[in-house]
């Protein structure tokens, strides 16, 4: 039986959600004893992924309150266990969207617990000592050592928490399903969270990018801000005509229900549309323009923690980061239905060490 | 303009369907000189694919009638243009779906004639002089050398017809998406022309093959004489929940609508469907288990010169054929109807030579 959560012996405060209203609130709660494999972060920063919004609002029908969201996290090591080795009182880590898998399974030992069937989200999951999870908006969290990313020293915390999601979420199939060939020709289909973030990778791999948006409105910053190559209006069929045949992969982080005809139609023969955004029902599969082009559409979902650790070196490299904007822990609410209109370039980071008073 | 088939100086003779009802009759028309590239041959079989019943009924809605349908033709040289250094007189050749392309373009180049936008099909197309081309339903055909293919000595004339559509169809997907691991668990969609190649095919790299079919009663052929490892009837709830999750490949040979959701949940994670059926209309997509189980759904359509006669030396080498119904021309109508109803074990193959009386 689920623990109640009040039992632990660390004391945690956060803003939670009580019901499918979603609105956030103070919580107070507790954080496990930091054990051997532990480190205990002081959170500074955390991303508000759109996940956070589904969840709080239990669209996905899954969630189960109060729930404490968040699941891109910077913050600072403020307790370690005996057996860490991988950090030091003091370190800048991250946690992203999983806490916790088997370890032993097939794809744990790939280094893909992110696949794992027992895998623990950061948030709204059941722990292994089967008490509740909850996330980043909140002042501590408690991490075995396995889940914890080094952040890079010359990556700003409050703009990094966002790759810990959106970042790794776009990088993993990149890599994965080899969208990385320089000089070819990558299309973004949505510029939000996961878009934006896209089109730097897609830049930094060397890539042609083009955003594929239905807001016009976008495009003045997609390319001059972003540094993307071009700009799609896809309601516009002069353009997307004009776009058929040109593109070798397309990521689409699209989550409404749309349709997947006219991307396949802009792959050349070969092309990759690849998908990470997760609409709530099927949609139209079109075969012939599969099977004449031999194209294929694939799906990724987030990453594991090697090539999260992975991904947040090369934004080092690159210096990649997301393009945030700061609010402070009262904000959320608003922040919360601005998200819900696409009203945030890109990713709102909650300022939490800042502003998440008693 | 298009000119008359009347025109050409080598006579020839075969089956046409004059208008949408499909019924086949005989016909006589002509076919080009044979030129410095060019071989003429004497065809002795035509195998009867799913696309000729399709084509003759118009129901892609391209017919130009009369139209003589046959891809998968094997015959003899009897006539060589001065540039031939690939064949010589008697050799035995096959024909396969197309017999011409641009040969310049990047795809051409690449020996992936297939997707050449300029590809000429064998029949039902246009030529470069700007004629109609006419199958195999009938007794000669010209065609330029290099999409002329080699029939291994050791395979039956009759029995290889049916691989140089069916067989490439199914070998080149293999291929092209790495579903030839030895030891990996291949799912094949469909018992027909297609899909009975594949389950060899399967077998000879090494997979364990798994049919996945609507017909129970074709369990008994499908393990003891195609050589599957197991067989599903896709209908039965307890037999596909026992067959989640197991499946590395599936190869989905089904042309009819279907639903995808359950091909997908068969398969492992980062597992792999392939469709080289056309349904024409979209299917249905979800999404999630594209995303959570980082699986794909790819396509493929037919494959190149090369690759096709890489298919018939691998068929060569481990004994591979179709299982055929050999018929007279005459038959050809009954034949069509059978087909229309699946009534076929496995492939139909016309005995051109022996049954083409005028």
């Amino acid at each position: 039986m689920a623990k109640s959560p009040e039992e632990h012996p660390q004391k945690a405060f956060g803003w939670a959600a009580r019901d499918p209203s979603g609105t956030l609130s103070p919580f107070h709660f507790s954080r496990r004893e930091n054990g051997d494999e532990d480190v205990t972060v002081k959170i500074l920063y955390c991303g508000v992924c759109h996940s956070d919004l589904h969840s709080v609002k239990n669209e996905w029908g899954i969630t189960r309150y109060p729930i404490v969201p968040g699941h891109e996290i910077v913050g600072i090591v403020i307790q370690l266990g005996n057996n860490v080795k991988k950090f030091k009182m003091g370190d800048r880590v991250g946690v992203g969207v999983l806490v916790g898998s088997c370890k032993t399974c097939e794809t744990c030992q790939q280094d893909l617990e992110n696949y794992c069937p027992s895998m623990i989200f950061t948030y709204n999951s059941t722990s292994q000592d089967g008490t509740r999870t909850y996330g980043g908006y909140s002042d501590i969290v408690v991490v075995d050592q396995r889940y914890v990313l080094r952040i890079p020293d010359n990556l700003p915390s409050d703009a990094a928490a966002p790759l810990l999601c959106a970042g790794i979420t776009v990088y993993s199939p990149m890599k994965y399903y080899g969208m990385t060939e320089p000089g070819k020709h990558l299309g973004v289909a949505g510029l939000g969270g996961l878009g934006h973030v896209a089109v730097k990778f897609g830049k930094a791999f060397g890539l042609k990018v083009t955003v594929i948006s239905t807001s016009p409105n976008k495009e003045d910053e997609a390319i001059n801000k972003l540094g993307a190559d071009s700009f799609l209006v896809s309601t516009n069929p002069e353009k997307v005509q004009a776009a058929l045949g040109t593109m070798d992969y397309i990521i689409d982080t699209v989550s409404a229900i749309h349709s997947l005809a006219p991307l396949l139609a802009m792959l050349k023969l070969n092309g990759k549309l690849i998908t990470v955004g997760l609409p709530d029902k099927p949609l139209e599969l079109p075969i012939f323009p599969l099977v004449m082009g031999r194209k294929l559409i694939g799906g990724s979902d987030i990453g594991g923690i090697k090539e999260t650790q992975e991904m947040l070196d090369f934004c080092a490299k690159h210096n990649i980061t997301a393009d945030i904007e700061l609010i402070q822990m009262d904000y959320i609410n608003t922040a919360m239905k601005r998200l819900s209109k696409s009203d945030v370039k890109y990713r709102f980071v909650i300022d939490v060490a800042n502003s998440l008073s008693q």
